[in-house]
């Protein structure tokens, strides 16, 4: 998927919605444990009860291999129904990755070619040449981590160098090199604040994925008023909040409640913040 | 398995070989394409011809992801035949996560809980909360990524602070704080030569894991030359140039005779820099 048609999808829907498929099976409904495969039949009655206020879903690659080959079947099982039912959803793996080149070139093997995804988390530390292997796919995107949500975020992100020019500015900064905004994404935490003000003076029409808005404590109306752009330029996710809004067998019009609730609140940020 | 251990097999064996199970289904013998799990067939075979030579194992999750299921069927197969014939060899799952806490919980349940696997390699950029879970398991390990073999390396890792501190040895420093030499080790590229130095005034004690001899271009005499502690403190891998020594019927022969040559290396550098 294309920027412009992943602007066209959040203009259509109202909705800048990613749903988190953090979906753990010590978390799903009871009563789906009797399934042939519980993740699949959770993941599937929650994508159908949302789509239509969502953009995008993303898969936590964790929840997956935790479960070995019976996670990763799942998975794919997932991507594949998202893929064929629901085609203009934006699927992110949030896998974090980022290794040398040739095992770079490995995970974007598997989540480009072979599951067409349209885009993976990938970790800065390694570089350049553990980022650029992701970006030869057209329309495949890279989502750099920046700034995250969680509190060792502050341990070597928020570093400065003798410049004063901090960790996360310099991957904001030096990543621009490696592909612009139709391919490169950031992860910025929803719990940042007002770092989206600093963040959008580097990197103003980049779209940003922004977790920590729900469990984690981040404030939607505050993630609009710094960050957005006036394309929008974010992708806010919500996976706890919404994935066990309920734990009876109600639980999927429970989720379809919580992002209901999530989706009219973006509405309203869209009119106040975008032409 | 915990440190002692490490060191007896290593003194045992003679060697602080790791072979890396980078295992590409394109570059594997074809007539082991028509086993039912090529992956397998390989792995198991260079296993066979090597454990007597190295003290470890480092499957590249990369190599079996980008094959989906069966990547994964191949990766636990071999894990499962490491433990039930090798259980000496200390297994590195080489994966490089690093994820907020619920997330690194999950992976550290694969890896550990499912899996038995000794150790995994963990990206440091998200801080002390997505390491830490890695860190309940009892004689369970991370291995952190501090100064890569990789050109990227100095992208990020090199950068100095105010007060001259670079980023990879701001990671050693702080990650001290989490786990003591029992339970941490740090990856540090063969490529980096005397850097090594600089790392064992910082980590005299611990573990290095050290990628980049052969394929990648490092010095394994330099790397013993710096990095080298009393209790040896190196584990060194070697990857490409043993897998694919040949490509004929005589693969495991050859990958025997390359590793023999890195192992009898070894043994001269221990008695060299041991006591």
């Amino acid at each position: 998927m294309n920027k412009q048609q992943l602007i066209e999808n959040i203009k259509r829907k109202r909705s800048f919605l990613c749903v988190g498929l953090d979906t753990d099976i010590k978390k799903i409904p009871v009563h789906l444990l009797t399934e042939e495969d519980p993740i699949f039949a959770f993941n599937k009655a929650i994508i159908d009860a949302t789509a239509d206020l969502c953009i995008a879903y993303k898969p936590n690659l964790a929840f997956y291999e935790s479960l070995g080959v019976k996670g990763w079947i799942a998975f794919e099982k997932t991507v594949k129904y998202l893929r064929e039912v629901y085609p203009d959803q934006f699927i992110i793996a949030d896998a974090k990755r980022g290794d040398i080149g040739n095992t770079s070139e490995m995970y974007a093997r598997s989540f480009f070619d072979e599951l067409d995804i349209d885009s993976v988390t990938v970790a800065p530390y390694m570089g350049e040449d553990s980022v650029k292997p992701f970006l030869i796919y057209p329309d495949k995107w890279v989502i750099l981590l920046a700034l995250t949500s969680n509190k060792g975020s502050q341990d070597f992100q928020l570093t400065a160098d003798a410049n004063g020019e901090r960790l996360f500015e310099k991957v904001l900064r030096k990543s621009q090199e490696w592909a612009d905004d139709q391919q490169m994404m950031y992860v910025v935490g929803a719990t940042q604040g007002q770092a989206f003000e600093e963040i959008r003076r580097i990197v103003p029409d980049h779209f940003l994925l922004v977790p920590g808005v729900g469990a984690q404590g981040g404030s939607l109306a505050e993630v609009c008023k710094y960050g957005m752009n006036p394309s929008c330029g974010l992708i806010v996710n919500s996976s706890r909040a919404i994935l066990y809004a309920d734990n009876s067998e109600r639980f999927s019009e429970a989720a379809r409640e919580e992002a209901a609730n999530v989706q009219q609140e973006m509405e309203q940020e869209l009119k106040r913040f975008t032409i």
